[in-house]
């Protein structure tokens, strides 16, 4: 990661000195910054949703979770981490997107992160439907080839095609390995749940070489274990982590476009994601919010705000291990 | 259910004996048929929207106007006709679309209404967003060549492409100008309101052919006067009615995708929709209602369900007309 | 009326003090007594709504349109009349009902408004749907003998039975007619719009003796107009006035059980309102709010509480005038 | 719609021609069928609501519920079976209910239930408020006797009469008991919570006969621990599932009538439910779903049709059971 | 209203007489009483929310939990007690407040809650934000000396200021330290969860003295754990008992002005209260609740009256315990 | 962000290269500009709320004016102008404010502002509550002297104190008079409305110098009849344009703080602020915007938005005036 050129480093402004509520609502308050240089962390987001199968909306995606991020403070309890401290982080606005064209908005996500790669810059995006991934994977790809993935959601994404189209928010997965931007043998896919369309759905994942997790077994597994079954499949490599708010159960993250009933909870998705403290992430995104569908207070877009300062912390945790090695 | 259509014509079935809120949720109650023998009148939705610039969501319209529609009773006062009597109307259910592909819709929705024209159905399509008209409008031309449109829009929906997508739901009345199925020189559009890109959009209607009248001139127009103006350009001619949820106010009309402030009120367009009766239509379709957008009660899809109920009163007493010619 | 014994009148707390929005929910923060000696005026909630054919939640109307009220100031600015100076106005509570059972419901409105009456207390129901007005009317004819009817209402209310229950929010003005409840020779019932049965749906209300004014004729009548035909048919006879907040459009009203489009306007229809002042009415309801199908702000409450602002008024200004005659 | 019932079987149409949200709503997609030959499994709606005691609108339970099992796939990876395959259900509609009259609803419940047994058919009741199991009681029992009953719920509606009414939703299985309708001795009721009117209110159910596991109880059950109770108590005997969704906690089904706090989760009681494979039920029921106090979503609606689906599931595997016994 | 208060109790009505959504609404239908002879437990509100850091709302706290509390019952079967039998409980109404100025809306609330204490009634506050808590203090200490505090929330509320403001909800306890209103050594903070503002936000708690649960501790604590810490903490003195329904997870208290992902379930809350019983608390309050923000069925306010319930019922129990001592 | 000043000037992004529901959140999608060198207008918000009489939330207005602001095009059709064409608009974000603080808040207020003046920036203003404007008015009073009032609002905002406190949102313009800040011989108050405390309400507006339209009088009242009675009392004089959101009926704006039934429909309400094309206004704001009451759609902010629109369409056709002007 490059260091920010002089002393002066992005992130949030002091919230002692005005609400929380006030200003340009960008993530956490970071300042929009598109120059990308001294930027350590570049949170952007992709609102398309085109590619939905049931509930569309997740294009207000971004700018639900920015509005609700505006709660976030800087330190992270658990993790005995700043998030922000000694690190460079923006909201880079949202790569230009193209609705009803779900091929060509997956080349603008995949040169919008790109430019980020290319900087230096750890992109944290923010969703939109599920099928922008194949862009970011691409992107990831390019850079350093076939990327290992780590993904938490109800549904693995890994059909062949909806009514005849390729690539959709229940397919960018396969298109992934189609593509060669997956290293299959080193994922995880975890929190699979809800009625199939047949039995094979689930061992076709497999047959891609993935380890996958059901939502039911995840369900009763400790964060401990969870982290070791994703160190043991990674071996050291660093991984892309995806996560669809869907994984989550609807009461918590309402505001989706293909609810299943009978999801995690926030403590325990939370711990997940913060057991795999260590493991070096190349990108992250967060996806399938939908806002029309949550409720009054944006319950969903908080819990979303809350998995990317997960996201942070894990940057923030690894970067510092990196910058005490000797 | 599907009574024998010999003698028996399709309708609603005797409210008197069962609340209007039990029942599978058709249009006004009316059997879900899709053999068209015997059939005059058929509402068929086009759950579709992909094409859409701003929020997505028209794709339940269907469904919402449906559920909205037990509330509809036969009798029109103002018109004195009873909507079902002497008719048989159905509920044809929706034409297969494609979600993410806005051309193969269209030829879905050509071939689904094509398929109801040529057993000499009336089609009332219920959107949707308004990408599909074009789809009825290729149908209606190949059946009876290029038809006069009258149009209530806040949206003259005449522009080339958006983000570079031609099939787009501020695009079908410019493509279907170049595909020759619309006659501009005998077709009226009106309702167009709010900001606008450039000076030129609404001169860009009248290059086309089209009698364009803007919302705030409509606002002060009766509706005699109104009808005496499509009238006037029709010259006889019958013509295909498309009414786009939109050019209602958002108060009244909150469930859509691309609200603009100070638009029409009911009375005023329900009467617009009245004062046209005596003209022969050859199909109707009323689009963008987006149910997410809606209030608790429903509102918008009651209101499209009440212009649907005008569509029926419009047919019902040109039939009548007919019938009773000598 | 009977004069307040001592000094002390009832009626809301001095707004300077505590904000309108502290203390118990009551209406317009007026006292809630049951004990009825030295009360003008009392505002008395039947929360029933087993007798409605659509949306139910009417039970909830009290409820919603007393927490509306706190906004309600004292002062009417167009009538010039401080609507609980010199008078006492408290808050009766509820009058118990049963749930399920209609006309054991009818029983306890009729006792418990007769209550009211015979203690020399000016009656204002908040319902409920309009099924209890039977209750209310066999109340006042108790007292009175037939009383002519001011209806303000989307329905006639006149219907013979629904899947043959015969007490329903459909039918109380038959039912009235038939127990001789009502004049209506000199009565007028206004506003009934939307989608009927049948075309004899409006001719039974004539058939009874009715002077009915469907809402597209109301729409365009000025208060004053509609003044002199309520005063043409009252000839001077003290009435009972009903208002269904159905009859006002859904955009203003949302929250009611049978919402039909195309209704009238606030600034309208509470002219109509205004403009009978200085005739006598032994009493008041205003029914069919449903706050379940409401805003989130609730404004069917507020304008509920509104109309029964303006009841205050008109019995404010005709009490004034009586004290003021010689 | 209707195929024809001989070779072909009744099942939902083909997901990947169209997407779900496609088409009349329907159960699942399963096609609306009213003629019983041929149909193993008749799911069907009972829109009633008359005998709440506090928030109405159950009536709009089936509507709500068919409108969110759009999303329902056919395969349980839990229980490794397909709902839909070698069985033939349809969506039957809804039985003609009466608002206002609770016992004449209950007749006709149980003429419309009575139908499909007799036709061989196993019936999904879709309510309306749980007053009417009793008139599905009636008709199971004229069938088979005293059935058994397996009951997850809030409430435990033994309640003896409310405000006078002997028919309400507090008060069907005290009334079931009465009638002679209920194998008391053989029946499990589970999940009672929430403060209550009097010691005596749990008492009363064992005194009935009833076994009754209390809420705080029943948290704490593993689901094989529940089956062998309920197992315990069947002793083989064939029974009648009542699911009423104020079992779960209100943050995951709001939109209910009765709401009590802290309920159960999804995941503990679809696990209760499909502990029970293996046991014969002869109907189920899934009641008091209120969509008016849903969220945008849905959510409750979505968690009832997935109950559905575990029925279907627990259906088909003792289907499988019987046709694969020598 | 108001009965006389010698040898009758103050309670609730007999809700088989009425349904419990019948009458004004006060907490769990209790009179509305302000004369204080004959109470033992005074219900009142403080609706104020001047000093919230994020979302407001809170001034309507009071409303919203007597709404949602009239489906309180009265007996409590986990702890076997009548919450209302042989005591006198009263809803008070709300102290007058002063929007926008917090310092003397606090010596409003100390001169409110100071003439319940010396009028011998134990008070039970609705909030309000919980900046109201110091005026609370500030009463109770006056009687007693410096009280022990039990704390549920998901923020310690002990920062110095914000924007300046010392005076705010983030703000109290510390207030209340400096002030010599709070015996912290005897306190228990427990539930605090979420990012902070620093490592020091924490640590700060425990240098003014106080315990400090954090909520991933909370979470996995059993009731008699937590009950036993409490209990070594006040070592037989009696305490003051604050509820913020923000330490519950915002999935079942959506409604709260700033919520914290990942808190309390309603189980394990109501578990920790109940497991109190026994100790003596001379009053409590239950804050932040905020019905703009809730659910459709305000799941938020109908938790928040539970917890009173329980309120209530540790209340009983003490005072059993007392009305038994030899 | 912040490109240089030089030839560029400021301005929304081309829309026809990303959808307008991309980027981050500004007012029309303008720059995010804090350096104001080479600015025209500067929108900036004030997110403050503390001094509302009755429904808090207004702290959000900004951030829900600037979300609906998307749909915003550029070109004015009724006015013919492009309202940024050939200016530089900016969005500057917030005024940093202190909640729970009023006083402190209108330096706050009047700082920032005259930071704009003295730049030659001409601010618009998104409030949050109207107690704001007394900050405005002083720093344009700074500036200019005493300026012309224009305002639009359901209240005349000139009464004295509230529960003891001076600065609230009813009372910025009786503190503006008394500190010299407004010309009230040259203003004009149109659009109050609703019940008042007391008959002289608003004679006090009249005995402060105003000129007073109240709401019934101006909804008869055609644009340009309004529009000659402020240019008749500003007799050429620049003044200040305050628009309270509440002018228009909560049918059309819900979100809002303190809503009166009756109001003005948006076309009247934006043809009245039309009509003042031609008169300079130093300065603008749009107050009183509260989303936790909203539509789901947010009408109000919509229409909010639309207001802002024709304050640039005013500002943008003087300023082409002055430019013409030899």
């Amino acid at each position: 990661m490059s260091e920010s050129p002089n002393a002066l480093r992005y992130g949030p402004p002091d919230a002692s000195l005005a609400p929380r509520y006030t200003g340009i609502r960008t993530f956490a308050r970071c300042p929009y910054v598109t120059d990308l240089s001294g930027v350590d962390v570049g949170i952007v987001g992709v609102p398309f949703d085109t590619a939905t199968s049931f509930r569309p909306g997740a294009r207000f995606g971004p700018e639900g979770i920015r509005a609700s991020s505006a709660l976030i403070r800087p330190w992270h309890p658990q993790l005995s981490v700043d998030v922000f401290a000694g690190r460079s982080v923006v909201d880079s606005g949202d790569i230009a997107i193209t609705p009803g064209n779900a091929e060509r908005t997956l080349e603008q996500v995949s040169t919008g992160v790109g430019r980020l790669l290319r900087a230096g810059v750890t992109p944290i995006v923010l969703g939109g439907d599920h099928s922008i991934v194949l862009g970011e994977l691409r992107a990831h790809a390019e850079q350093h080839g076939p990327v290992p993935l780590v993904l938490l959601d109800a549904h693995a994404d890994i059909w062949d095609s909806y009514y005849g189209e390729r690539y959709f928010h229940g397919t960018p997965f396969r298109r992934a390995c189609e593509e060669g931007l997956i290293d299959a043998e080193r994922s995880v896919l975890a929190g699979m749940r809800g009625p199939l369309y047949a039995a094979s759905d689930l061992a076709d994942a497999e047959a891609l070489g993935f380890d996958l997790i059901p939502g039911p077994e995840l369900e009763g597994m400790a964060p401990a274990e969870y982290a070791d079954r994703v160190k043991g499949r990674l071996r050291g490599a660093p991984a892309f982590f995806s996560f669809d708010i869907d994984v989550i159960d609807p009461a918590f993250a309402p505001g989706t476009g293909t609810p299943e009933v009978a999801g995690l909870t926030p403590p325990h998705a939370l711990g997940l994601v913060r057991s795999l403290a260590g493991i070096e992430f190349l990108g992250y995104d967060l996806v399938e919010v939908s806002p029309a569908y949550d409720t009054a207070g944006q319950v969903t877009s908080l819990l979303a705000a809350n998995v990317i300062f997960e996201f942070l912390a894990l940057h923030a945790l690894r970067a510092s291990e990196r910058d005490e090695a000797p």
